[in-house]
């Protein structure tokens, strides 16, 4: 019921509606990940929702434009390369969810270096009324390329229902609690 | 052959040449479905041609900054919204195509309200030349998920001979006769 | 290790940093190739590396966009008529890929046209500065095709793994060496 909480309270705001059009991108990636048509199966027998990255591509790339407007980042071409990167995590990123032994770390690194590179652009500018932001990517988005490491994804320390679990938790933390807090 | 007429017709127009390019993604649009390699099948055993709604996400979004231009529509923030929300209608519509049971319902209710959205953003605009406009979204546009929801991607009213044909003629209204109907 | 090269050569450059995302896409699409999950098989029992068709269509806009800073092309409809073009020559290239019989030759010919127009807007302006970039186009960019046309994907006169080492003599030039050549 978040998008339809922040459909309305944004419903006069300049531009692009990102909280409400996220939060609908996310519904639409849940309905799917229940749907549980598009799966892959890692080496122990785990389920990989894999779609959720592809979801990813569009709904933290709205993120990601957010951000920068937090950042007060102006150069559409710097926008342009964040967005990029971020299509780039996340494509090796289903790559890397749905390809399984060598192929699949090295995606995973490839994707880890470009997340790197973003959020080094992204947190190297100093704004004072952001610091909060740095915080919340440090918690919030690392956890993601954390939880597919430990998950049947990666070294497979717990099974797909608690990286089902964490991952939604991230999703409630970077998607809705950020959209509420930069309302404020 | 309309894709030539409108390549040649518009030679010496600025920018990007959307009448040309929608008539020449709906003939590969239609070269694919022709192909017949990538098909879905309905609960009572009808092809499902769910290509179509990918390439609607390119013909689509064109249609729509010809829309947006006719509309009068100059902010650059407003015309990305209305472009998200045409591949996110086509995207959950490719998805409703593809899934089957419950989830085709829940993405195909995902899809509509984003669509109702897309258009109340656009018919709310009042412009006096482009009253036209309207009608053609009514009829035209509208045509697309009602035909939808009666054949074998919805509750099987006809077959995927009957929806075939009326997508056609929906088709080249929308496609076709509205680009004529704009180059007056 | 061009991309780590671009990288660091690049670092201070304004706006998007074309050479460093172009060697890092195409570094992952090779990563995929190598892997071989998502290949097709050609009537002649090859394998057929469809995939990079996908990349193209991000590698090759960056490209585009390059290419148009060196011309001076500045409308911004011009460049997204370019890029739309770019991703329609891979769209259907791809699917050129993945088909067989009749179907392949209508997406390799509707490709061809695509590729074309977008080639004679490129080639048609006159920048004194720029003439090398249509020596660069005719022999790199134009190579792909005609490799196309004559490995497993066409009429097979050779087999997949010279069509592979081709690709990669095409892609170092085009992609690698266009970019040096470009920072002189």
């Amino acid at each position: 019921m978040s998008n339809a909480y922040f459909f309305f309270a944004n419903r006069k705001s300049e531009g692009i509606n990102a909280a409400f059009l996220v939060s609908f991108v996310t519904l639409a990636s849940y309905a799917l990940m229940w749907d549980g048509s598009f799966t892959a199966e890692s080496a122990s027998g785990q389920p990989i929702f894999w779609t959720r990255w592809v979801f990813y591509r569009i709904s933290c790339s709205l993120l990601m434009l957010e951000i920068a407007k937090v950042k007060g980042i102006k150069s559409n071409g710097k926008i342009a390369e964040l967005i990029f990167l971020n299509v780039f995590v996340m494509g090796t990123g289903t790559l890397a969810a749905v390809t399984s032994g060598l192929s699949r770390w090295i995606f995973f690194i490839l994707s880890s270096i470009a997340y790197l590179i973003q959020i080094c652009m992204v947190l190297k500018i100093k704004e004072v009324n952001s610091k909060w932001i740095n915080t919340y990517i440090y918690l919030g988005w690392t956890g993601f390329p954390i939880v597919f490491f430990l998950a049947p994804t990666g070294i497979g320390l717990f099974g797909a229902p608690i990286a089902m679990g964490l991952f939604l938790i991230l999703d409630i933390y970077t998607k809705i609690i950020f959209n509420l807090q930069l309302q404020q």
